[in-house]
């Protein structure tokens, strides 16, 4: 393989600069050329196509967002969308790709590998919630910006002796609320993972302030279970008298310098993708588990450890999904003090 | 005057342990004794009142919000609260007071004073909307998390080609948009101070992209305009066809570890309210002019440049308002790329 | 087991506040008294032991450093020492310990529960450098930190067109400067775990600048190879004609607000000591691995998994020394621009 | 005028990429043209000199350093410097010259005023030193970087009841000691401008842990006194008998996202120079004095309100040199516990 391509797709995540650089000076040093495609799967369709040599990812490393830009493009779904992209990447010369983002930038990995150009996966989002492995580039990144949100709260929750209900992204996954719920000293972390009782939420807060010397009370809420706004609406309904107030960390949590974590593990992943290309793989997600780097088909049977399966009525089955550590919702009910 | 207390009033703001650590270890340089006051004037009324020497202020200073809490208690606009809250004074043995705060603090500054105690105030919010001083306590803190908020948003803004409209909190001022807004690099800020045509705002957006090569299109946004959902609706309404988000910063502007700057003007400020009371002089709020301290009284005559007048009908006449600097908004619309 | 005690010992770490939080929130839940040592076994000896409460470790979580401080004692190496010290936890009715940091602490953990008292260790050190744990306390914050410093060197280091040797701690694990070099985007790397060749190191210094297009370079330095100031002068006398620099991070690694993941860490090992206490058992030392924690006896044999064995002359043998990650190592020479 | 040019010079400092920015952003906006010039005066006189346009400084606020690099170039002085910088400017139609930069860097902005170019000064340093300013471009931002640096180390200090030296940038200037001195809670503040008594200084160390319950010693030295190392030793042999460690900030005070602040203060002056340039005004310095931009001739008499003055023998008179503010150096003597 002597030219490679790398886009970006899905919702952008820090440490998706630091996974380009990677894959572009490791491919250099292999003795490969790298082109940059612009706005994932859109720019393939449109040639938005363009070299990229090993001085020009300097200084990329420690910047959010990804230069490569991201945008959705459902058309890449279809067999009309793929074949143009292949086109595109036929007339630059390119025999393979590396596609960062997330479970629908793995899809369209895996039609390209079918029609025969090797394409790998990396897994980067910050919600943590995707198959074939333990973190995904930009999750650490988010818990320190959610994290450090979450302190400056306590401050004020303190001064004013106030319940905060503060909504974290995630919205299939509880993985940032839980990360930074104990991390932050939460009170409660509610997440999509688990049940909760609005009765026992309120109930905790009352307890808190009452009998336990409490002068503030943090409730770290997962996205994917509701809004904040509505969340303090349920609790005031089921009896909270505390000064409750409700807030939206949001966007912020997406962007924001890489943290070295996610920066090493971007490097680590973006030249591994470079490697299985080297070998003429495709099809495959990497992914970091107990420590190292593994690397699982995207699609196939569960027996050969694929990531997904597509079922007889073609709709696709997910095989290892993302699990929260409950025992991380245990850890914080052993150690929050209510 | 030998026994002085400090207390917090109002919303939080970084700095105002810096304030409170100043006031005590000054005092007791002087050779006073130091009180502390928990939850402003709701704690004096209830006689929450403790002794603080030089080392319990140790460790504060780095820290936000206020360890000596806040609340509010309209009470003590009445007769029957100053009065209480004067006889826990004189339990004490206090013969002067220190209040950190914004203006309904100040209030209670000055009624004390009437009553025979010299109160002396402190500006402490984030908002910068107190008279009487260039600069509150609080202000530098706020422009710097609202502006690496920004920082945050910028990246993920310009990895997906989006708009975003940004609420920052400002309820009369918009001077923390307009600081973080020029600090973060936005396209348009909109503050309470001036006048804005949603016609005009969706056009700079379209020119930016359409003319200007921009990628992202950031608008800061003072809370006391409207809320940026709001915001962003209108701009709907008048045409906008970007891809638009709006997002509110909210609480976590208000905490957070100090800035030097809030740190050293808090400790300036500090030391100097104790000068003022070690002189018998109260009524006075100190402040911020020319990078000089400066202090007025609080209620008077404009001739003797008090902060305050009442009218005849018993209503409060802001003699020396907060204006936001207008040539900040204008040099952003000067070096904004529109 | 119905009392216990914690302390901190050996050099500080971001994180260890975490860990005895977790510890003192854990026991109570669980039925336990506990009380916290100061100074480490210092103050075991002197008996400045005092109880804690679940209220009292409030705050401290965001905190670095230790609030129950720490000192070197070497005298608890002798049997006399480590009699005193028993004398006073049985003076307070306590039945079992937690000794949080490096093997120094782990060596007099062992003592105590070869003399009745079961003790637990919790890896706390930045780093990185215990046996039987993939990572410690402590060491995630000061690899951000280092970072952190790094991209700000690499600011100047490009504005002036200069190279940089900056050192970061590690006197026997180049860890901290693998991780910190890595995220930074270093152009080298020396460490203890590999040889260099000084002429190697310039001769790179001056092709980047020559022939690859480079406005700086980075070479990061673990302090147990050697001093900055010292390897920058090897490198001038083997012929670098750079505008050179050296610094020390230094002492700045050991604090700041621990990360998430510290913190996480920390409360995990924290609570779980608190379990293995709970059922009688002592001589342990938790750690993590693969994700999952893990607990090694200190002394004993290889073959029991022990971290440390007695060899015949009495001397220590470490079963499981600290290997640093050579992968990492090549996998910066892959992805560094030289 | 047309066509100007941006150059920075001297010591590089957080903000200088905001000044470029608004430089190039206001100068188009009235309808000039803008060049960069690439490593100050040696990029003049070598013609590294190319066109920027509006977006082209896009991304940059927030970036540390400055992209057009800096470089010492003593040639520069010499008349022949001049007129080889000069024939470039006019081989590409330059008319006036904006030149941020420290002293050295105003000379040459006089030199070219005099033969005929206009050349406007804005004051970047991280010191703060310049004449004809309250603040340079960059001393917030590095007040900020010791001061958090300084807070780590008072972690550490305070884990293992250390005295700590630190040293910080300021070779005539104590600003940054004293004002991050003041913000972290400095025990004692060593500057230039202020004697000292080392036998003092220990004194306060012994008195401050034997007799005011002190747990740590925070010492912040300004480079300009002596070096870190130098002053712990002198301590030792004046009598100290602490846990006593001596460090130094070293570069990472050059470095780092620039402060709001600075990006205001940067963004208004570059504004402001380009509009002196278009009134055809050069020979002057740019300042902020009392919170208003104000502008002072480089060269002239002291009546006339110039920033240096020629004595007879030709040598160089400041008029109006930079003073610390020595009620700071008070201010810190009155609140720290001592």
């Amino acid at each position: 393989m002597k030219r490679i391509a790398v886009l970006t797709s899905g919702g952008d995540a820090p440490g998706m600069n630091a996974a380009v650089r990677a894959v572009v000076r490791k491919a250099i040093k292999e003795g490969m050329e790298v082109f940059g495609i612009n706005r994932g799967y859109a720019g393939m369709v449109e040639g938005d196509i363009f070299p990229l040599d090993a001085q020009s990812v300097s200084n990329t490393l420690s910047h959010g967002g990804t230069f490569l830009q991201s945008a959705r493009y459902p058309e890449f779904a279809t067999l009309e969308g793929q074949l143009a992209g292949i086109e595109q990447l036929k007339k630059h010369g390119i025999e393979g790709v590396v596609v960062i983002g997330g479970d629908g930038s793995y899809h369209g990995a895996m039609r390209l590998t079918e029609h025969g150009f090797p394409a790998v996966g990396i897994p980067g989002t910050i919600d943590n919630d995707i198959a074939g492995t333990d973190y995904t580039i930009g999750f650490d990144t988010a818990v320190n910006t959610a994290m450090e949100a979450l302190d400056k709260i306590r401050d004020t929750s303190f001064s004013h002796k106030r319940t905060f209900v503060v909504e974290v992204m995630g919205r299939n996954a509880g993985d940032i609320a839980l990360w930074s719920g104990i991390a932050a000293g939460a009170d409660q972390i509610i997440i999509p993972e688990e049940k909760y009782d609005i009765k026992d939420v309120v109930a905790k807060v009352k307890d808190g302030y009452e009998n336990k010397g409490k002068e503030r009370h943090l409730i770290v809420l997962a996205e994917g279970v509701m809004h904040a706004e509505k969340f303090a609406e349920l609790m005031k309904e089921a009896g909270d008298t505390s000064d409750l107030r409700a807030t939206n960390l949001g966007h912020i949590l997406r962007g924001g310098a890489p943290s070295p974590r996610d920066r090493v593990l971007a490097s680590w992943m973006g030249a591994h993708a470079v490697e299985l290309l080297l070998e003429g793989r495709g099809g495959l997600a990497v992914g970091i588990h107990n420590e190292e780097l593994v690397e699982s088909p995207i699609l196939g049977t569960k027996e050969e450890g694929a990531l997904f399966s597509l079922a007889e009525d073609g709709s696709i089955i997910v095989n290892m999904p993302h699990k929260a550590r409950l025992d991380f919702a245990k850890l914080n009910r052993d150690i929050a003090h209510l």
